[in-house]
């Protein structure tokens, strides 16, 4: 399985649109095929046989297997932090923000299972590309909630903590509501419930009596 | 490295409390094989060797590796429960099990690194044990988070998507302080600013005016 024998030097970009196109194509064509078969299971001969693509063209633009992990991590980060910004950019304030931005990840990952599963996987491919992830993620979430401190917006309080807090609740609320379980997906406003009950964590905690209690 | 082919019936519990002792030898020794190697690149003969047993003998209590990576997911899942109900049977209310029980989860993700390695890597094995794993672990704080409810000590609410959020919150500060984070777990009481910033979370919420914004 392992084909970085094949090409030892990092093939480069792309030169031309045609290969931009080519190259992009192979990146869809292993998220679906790691998604499907697996990273272990898939070969590069899955990859480029749902890419309709030759073998040989794989190598022209990736090293091996492993680097296209990478390289599809890196790339399913950017694009779900782009997804994320968009959809809470009307957001009033950061309470807004997070329950529009709990919604918009819910439906990406419905949308896009194998996201989750190339993620997951790739921890136990390369660990480094599985933190960094999770360290970028962490850093910019950090770095809102921040900014949402200092304009009165939320509580003060230690925002590394909370942003790893709340990154790990939505990969678990997605985990179970937007993967594994049908019903909880079906029709427009299918998430609203839960992120009414985590709006009312938010906004109100979880003890009876509140801030009185605290 | 595939075993099944070898013993096609699983070959039962021990009749001996030797036969106990070396099956849990067996289960210690392939926790921390799949820990340090990984689940696809340990063999059975890594496992046997740290366990210090002839090969034969793994097949005298299991059938595969697959089944003992099944077998040690149950049991990892038992003793954490088992563990976290005893850490939190002093505690006064909900609120309290809560702080009590996020921090001795972040202590035993520290002293059980393997722990996590292991079910994590379950899912690509056989994602119905790890779903099994999580699913049992949600009913049983669903369970107590209904009670808690029906005591008064929290807010009336989803406990289901609740307990989802809950374990999603618990398992990245573990990620997070308990495995990468060297600095975050020294000495004692090194959890306990995390346990104060979502312990602050759980009674007054995220928002700076509490429950008047709600």
């Amino acid at each position: 399985m392992s084909t970085t024998t094949q090409a030892p030097q990092s093939p480069g970009a792309p030169k031309t649109a045609r290969g931009a196109r080519t190259r992009a194509k192979i990146l869809v064509a292993a998220e679906e095929t790691f998604g499907s078969l697996g990273y272990h299971r898939a070969g590069v001969t899955d990859i480029t046989r749902a890419a309709g693509v030759a073998q040989g063209t794989f190598y022209t633009y990736f090293t091996s297997k492993e680097e296209i992990l990478r390289e599809l991590v890196m790339d399913l980060g950017h694009k779900l932090r782009a997804h994320l910004a968009a959809q809470v950019i009307s957001s009033g304030d950061r309470l807004e923000a997070e329950e529009q931005g709990l919604r918009a990840f819910l439906q990406y990952l419905a949308d896009h299972p194998s996201l989750y599963r190339v993620l997951q996987e790739a921890q136990f491919v390369d660990e480094a590309i599985y933190q960094e992830y999770y360290e970028t993620f962490a850093r910019g979430y950090t770095d809102m909630l921040n900014a949402a401190a200092r304009k009165g917006e939320i509580r003060a309080g230690n925002n590394q903590h909370r942003a790893w807090a709340l990154m790990g609740l939505s990969h678990f609320l997605g985990l179970k509501y937007a993967l594994w379980d049908q019903r909880a997906k079906q029709g427009d406003g299918a998430f609203d419930p839960i992120v009414e009950t985590i709006s009312d964590l938010f906004r109100n905690g979880l003890a009876l009596n509140g801030r009185d209690k605290g």
